[in-house]
């Protein structure tokens, strides 16, 4: 085993898009579990948008990350050591264990990933917090019925393959909205959706128009922005909108301007409600079986897009997801 | 009893706020009822703020007012003439009879007023759409706890002040916003808020956070623009913002620029939800006994700012809600 574990550091607040001096990197010892804990090598480190709004000095949901600490990140890994009586050697584990090679843990807010059952990225996708935002996100806020038009942003994204494939299932229309011919290939073809907007080609208002012909039940919004100020002209009465997250707003050095067409809530009596997965973690363990029986019958497919390098790499990749390369949720392969 | 039944009908549609050239008053015979039908005669005519949005042609959740078309209008008169079961000659009586002297009626979507009761004005007010709107906006929308604090904008409006006064009937800790001192003084002394900001007067911002020291659980925004964006972000865990109007917007002609702070709704898991009264209909009777009840006891008081005059008046009286100039719910009585 290394004696030594690689970090990548929050250097600085970003204005922006982070750039390679907004962040540190540091070798430390590998630390040694106390009583109750473990040791966990990270494998696979989870890339998320929400992280550029942890780098912020904002109130938010959760506390910032401070400058000099460790990038928070959820991450996959084995344990390698352990003095915890519910974790062994050997165990696959995701959770919150930061850019870094090695991580300490006391087992709380720790799942278990059995490679049985499913591969052990999709513990950090489908199977982990990303299916799970999904999962309530669309079920408990959206509340979609059968026959019901879906709309959902972000679509090709980790959270947003996700939302369209549960919303097929449930037995509604499904009109994903992505960046690029081939992710809309993608929606139609992989993920099963009724049709697929290119926000990067042609009018969007037109588009969204030709393709709600009946309006929007419910949007699950990704991205915030100009799509959610146009999706709200579409809303029928009584339409639930989800934000879930707004990555088109991530990186806006400038205020945003807001949707504009918000009064489309009071004519449609509709309704706009954030959500937040964390919320539900005692309903977790539910939401993990449905998905697991889900993608065990095919009705939900799992996607990811792996990157191979190191922690170092981290900073580099993180950028795929403000660029919108990556399909499916983007993990870092630490490869040593 | 008259002849004639003078008119006040949409002329045009405005820009801005209407001016009186918008406006064409026309002079008829008045009309006789038919099989089933019933003739009602004036007496007061309701001034309301979503007037202004009848005036536009919009989708919206109800159909504009046509060019040429007598301008809708809720209005309290006595039926004077009666070929309906329902209805006999000297029956107090509320409906959408438009502005003009005389109405023909089938009885649909009339309500009687009883005068032993409340007095007349009442039925147009707190026991009329806007107290039912109050009452079902707040309620079922806003869904307030005892100890919640609750913020209203337009608090000295129609709507506001009975908002305000429910709200603290059931615990709340019960915020208003206002334009001037001498409203901001009818709040906490005359409706018994327990604190009033002056939108007019110093830093709204400031304001806000001093009287909000905990947050805000539930906001009635009557208003939108700068109020609603600032009071989102005081929002607390699992708030909810009501729309029920955006008067601040009705006489916008460049397009708003929506809340830039709505990701606040998301960082708090909170809801922004549009209410109309007539979703209610089913439950006015409920609604207007609780609020009739609440009057004879005193938790709630009833505000009217009665301007004197004749139809031809309506266009100039309209304005006064515009500039802030009435307290409580604005009625142009006519005088014969």
């Amino acid at each position: 085993m290394a004696t030594t574990n690689r970090q990548v550091r929050l250097g600085a607040r970003p204005a922006g898009l982070p750039k390679a001096d907004d962040w540190q990197h540091t070798t430390e010892d590998v630390p040694e579990p106390g009583d109750g804990e473990f040791l966990v090598r990270n494998e696979y480190l989870s890339l998320d948008p929400a992280m550029r709004g942890w780098m912020n000095d904002a109130r938010s949901y959760i506390r910032p990350v401070r400058i000099g600490e460790v990038m928070r990140a959820a991450a996959l890994g084995s344990v390698v050591a352990s003095n915890h009586p519910g974790f062994a050697v050997g165990d696959h584990v995701t959770g919150t264990f930061g850019i870094q090679e090695y991580a300490i843990s006391d087992g709380r807010g720790v799942l278990k990933a059995d490679q049985e059952r499913a591969p052990l990225p999709t513990y950090l996708g489908v199977l982990g917090l990303t299916g799970l935002t999904a999962w309530f996100g669309l079920l408990d806020v959206g509340k979609p019925k059968a026959g019901d038009t879906v709309v959902v942003s972000g679509a090709a994204g980790a959270v947003g393959s996700v939302v369209g494939q549960l919303a097929k299932h449930l037995g509604c229309r499904v009109v994903g909205i992505a960046g690029g011919a081939e992710k809309c290939r993608l929606l139609t073809e992989e993920f099963g959706f009724d049709a697929a907007i290119d926000y990067r080609a042609g009018d969007l208002r037109t588009s969204l128009r030709e393709h709600t012909p009946d309006g929007v039940d419910v949007y699950f919004d990704n991205v915030g922005g100009e799509i959610l100020d146009l999706v709200l002209t579409r809303l029928r009465l009584g339409a639930r909108v989800v934000l879930c997250g707004a990555i088109s707003q991530y990186n806006a050095t400038q205020r945003p301007t807001g949707p504009a067409n918000y009064l489309s809530l009071l004519v449609n009596r509709a309704s706009m409600t954030g959500m937040l997965v964390f919320d539900y973690e005692e309903r977790y363990p539910e939401g993990i079986a449905a998905l697991a029986d889900l993608l065990a019958a095919g009705a939900v497919t799992a996607r990811e897009t792996i990157v191979d390098g190191t922690v170092d790499d981290f900073p580099e990749v993180l950028l795929k997801l403000f660029s919108g390369e990556n399909t499916g949720k983007l993990l870092l392969r630490i490869t040593r």
